[in-house]
């Protein structure tokens, strides 16, 4: 059941005036549940909650922070239909998605369970003291990671469930040790109130501290920003446009203590085609890549929303028969009115260059919210010369860009913002004739691909989603698999501490059996 | 043979038209040579150069690039008498201190040498594909960190040395694949220009690209400001002041596209001395403080400031020993006028506070730029209302906290800024009544010390150099030890990458025998 009522902690609340409702963009109607934006006491309250809880949950151990995700991965499953019909009615995206996501964030949760049971992710490194070395006593180090403090989480308006409540974020902050409040997307706040219940049912089952979780309500940006200028919170993470992410970095830059926020912002993914492989598979790609810009309503920070390529008759091929095959998919709905409404904004924006030409749009009838996929193109030089082109359209919208030739095609990469992702298409050995574009690419990017699309992101540990400002905010940390932990923690030296008062991981005995830079060898032998 | 000028790569130049002395705080005079600050020209032309190193740099084996380290460290050994003699006449520190700190920085380039040269610091993680995974396949994805470009490096004035133009910062941005630029310390450009000289022969010496280093003159803050600006400029190491680390820090979350920027700043470095310790040890402890207060004429990060006691004849008696011996110690040079005149300055800023008495102060009669070490008190509840009390005096100046009792030392500690450092000084078993207190202290700082003193950071991978800001701007990272590296570095990812493009350290046949992260699971193996 729906209340509308923000949780700070395990208590309800509604203190606010301010009331706001979700938008169904297939219906084309509010969803009935009326939700009460938090008041400024209800965000203090939750700070306060949170640094409360920080003062016990930072020494839980790993063994019962894993019971308390595994527990939250379970609830989330017993909420059923209940759960995958808030997501679609506040969405827009249809069944299966709303059903693989769940998937993928339970897995996100059991995975940092896993990796916080086994308890090596501390990063432990112990150096035995030497009371004779000349001409000073070397003295006992030992270092481990700790958690920062209570962490803010803004839910992602395009990944109701992985991204944002129980997400990627809040997972990897709740195993590091560290309290979190969610801002709840204002387009999914029922998902978002429904996903914090079974948080909150997780955290009573398994003993949690009152406080270690909140979930505030807002349809504006006010309550962000007292999350971010609040001095007990001291960390941010977001997954969201540029606009709203640097706002957000800015503001906790200028804190009297600066706190770090790992923003993950746009994107528009280049695609090199080389000459060789748009000359074998020109069809194939044309296809595989229709299927791309389009996935999810190209509402993936991964979308290839820039294709680039040499100018020649392949290319021609390739641009006709992608613009072909691209009006041929069904088109989808968008999040929200004010999404599609963007979308439409920013591509007419584009199109406003002349130099850029509409190959093809979807252009039969087709109802509210629902998005119509487009190809453009344009020529290296004009690209070249205009910043306002490479910025993003949000949607199912791409570019082809038609360079001159391997140098142009090298200087348009080096002139791209930074990208989460980049990607190679290419055919036979031609790869190793442009070294030059590959090492452009590894400069502007996070992840690199060869022969494949950038949209789906793998969660495992060799991910890496993140990259180049405005990319994100910190290239030095992923958002997505294990090591994305280390965002919410620092490392600690205990100096010559008598061995009762450390902490497990780094007692002499080793309890807790994980691996040690011991002397600088790694083992997992007592010392 | 120091001459003045800046080094732009192995250029050197003097194109500016502002120039500036070094000062002898020991004599009392200025230096013979002149220095050039360097112009904004000759600021874009090292960018410039940095940058265009970088793009071959960045791809040099750990084998080569410990090759250069190591030379840099036997170049600036071949200096020999020239630099200590240089070095102590630009610092007012004595020789045999000079000797030690040429023999960390030493230590500090063959140690990341050694880093390099094993490998397995890229922290290297291989997934590997399962073509037959439902509903999708999974891909190939490897990662390992990449450099993330040229890093500009300001010198500190408290160690011409060993964190300045080849110090940790330095050695370690070289490690990571990084080309420097440093900022040399006005205080000591003679002693930056004759390292700069070594770095130089080292880098010719062992084939490094034009551009890996260079060393930039001035003696204010144009020149670093122009640097910090500077779009290629990817990140910044700096030591000193708090308003100079947070001057730098705004700069560079101002730019268009943010920097990280890792000061280590100011630090009071609180100590708590236990009731049972201080009537079981009071008169050793105070010799030692007394020590630990004065070293280096108080002027390293790691002083001793704020020392924390409950009330009571033991903590009386411990101030009257402190005092005593403090005052007998024979007064040092600071490194330069504008050193101590600060130090007088903060020190009667301090007193200006009628509650704070001062206990002792050195009162024979003392030579120029030499400063009187001091010891002060003041009650609990009146420092803990006055957070000026709180600041920082540079120099050989302690203050004693007498609090009431452990609940206002607990207190004190929880508003407390972020440190450094914070020492347990405690006898028998009374840590564990005093829980509370190590939980503050433990949440206000980088490093926690038991029964010694916080002055001495020994070089090893488990020291934690840096805290909770303000002690450093990002307290995730420290900046001494080998994971130090890690400031300069980010996570890449490769997926479905062709093996023969695949950087060593990913290739399946693991060419360079490093521990990897294969499926999880960690091995030298091939793959």
């Amino acid at each position: 059941m729906i209340t509308g009522k923000n949780y700070i902690g395990t208590k309800m609340s509604a203190g606010g005036s301010k009331i706001f409702k979700t938008f169904n963009p297939v219906s084309n109607i509010e969803n009935e549940y009326e939700f009460y934006e938090a008041s400024t006491e209800e965000i203090d309250l939750a700070v306060a909650s949170a640094w409360k809880a920080f003062g016990s949950y930072q020494d839980y151990s790993g063994e019962r922070k894993s019971e308390f995700l595994n527990a939250i991965a379970d609830e989330i499953e017993a909420l059923g239909d209940t759960l995958i019909n808030t997501y679609c009615s506040e969405s827009g995206l249809p069944q299966g998605r709303a059903m693989g996501e769940r998937g993928r964030t339970m897995f996100q949760l059991r995975t940092f369970a896993d990796l916080v049971k086994k308890g090596d992710w501390v990063d432990a490194y112990i150096d035995t003291a030497q009371p004779d070395r000349a001409p000073v006593p070397k003295p006992d180090i030992r270092k481990m990671m700790i958690p920062l403090g209570p962490v803010v989480v803004f839910g992602a308006s395009n990944f109701p469930l992985a991204y944002s409540t129980a997400g990627g974020d809040t997972a990897a902050a709740l195993a590091a040790g560290c309290p979190v409040i969610v801002k709840s997307h204002p387009m999914h706040a029922g998902t978002s109130e429904l996903v914090s219940s079974a948080i909150i049912k997780a955290a009573n089952r398994t003993g949690m501290p009152e406080g270690v979780f909140s979930n505030l309500n807002s349809s504006g940006i006010e309550v962000g920003v007292q999350l971010v200028q609040h001095p007990q919170v001291k960390a941010v993470g977001f997954t969201g446009s540029i606009r709203g992410g640097r706002a957000l970095y800015d503001l906790a830059s200028k804190r009297e203590e600066p706190i770090p926020v790992f923003a993950e912002m746009g994107s528009v993914n280049p695609v090199v085609f080389l000459p060789e492989a748009l000359k074998q598979r020109g069809e194939a790609l044309a296809k595989t890549y229709a299927g791309s810009v389009t996935l999810g309503t190209g509402q993936f920070c991964t979308n290839p929303g820039l294709l680039l390529g040499i100018k020649g008759k392949d290319l021609d091929y390739f641009i006709t028969r992608l613009s072909e095959e691209i009006v041929l998919i069904e088109p989808g709905c968008m999040l929200h009115p004010n999404i599609i409404g963007a979308y439409e904004k920013n591509k007419e924006k584009a199109l406003a260059y002349n130099e850029l030409k509409l190959v093809s749009e979807y252009d039969n009838e087709i109802g509210d919210n629902i998005a119509r996929q487009a190809v453009t193109t344009v020529e290296g030089n004009v690209f070249l010369d205009n910043p306002a082109l490479h910025q993003e359209v949000f949607g199912p919208f791409t570019m082809v860009v038609q360079c001159k030739d391997k140098e142009q095609l090298e200087a348009i990469i080096l002139k791209l913002e930074g990208q989460l992702t980049g990607t190679l298409i290419a055919g036979g050995n031609e790869a190793v004739a442009f070294n030059g574009v590959i090492e452009a690419l590894r400069n502007r990017v996070g992840r690199i691909i060869f022969n494949g699309v950038p949209t789906g992101v793998e969660v495992c540990p060799s991910m890496v989603h993140g990259g180049p400002y405005p990319a994100s905010t910190d290239s030095r940390f992923t958002a997505v698999g294990i090591n994305s932990i280390k965002r919410w923690v620092r490392p600690f030296s205990y100096q010559d501490w008598p061995n009762k008062l450390l902490p497990e991981a780094l007692k002499n005995e080793n309890p807790l059996g994980i691996m040690r830079f011991v002397n600088n060898q790694l083992s997992a032998d007592s010392v």
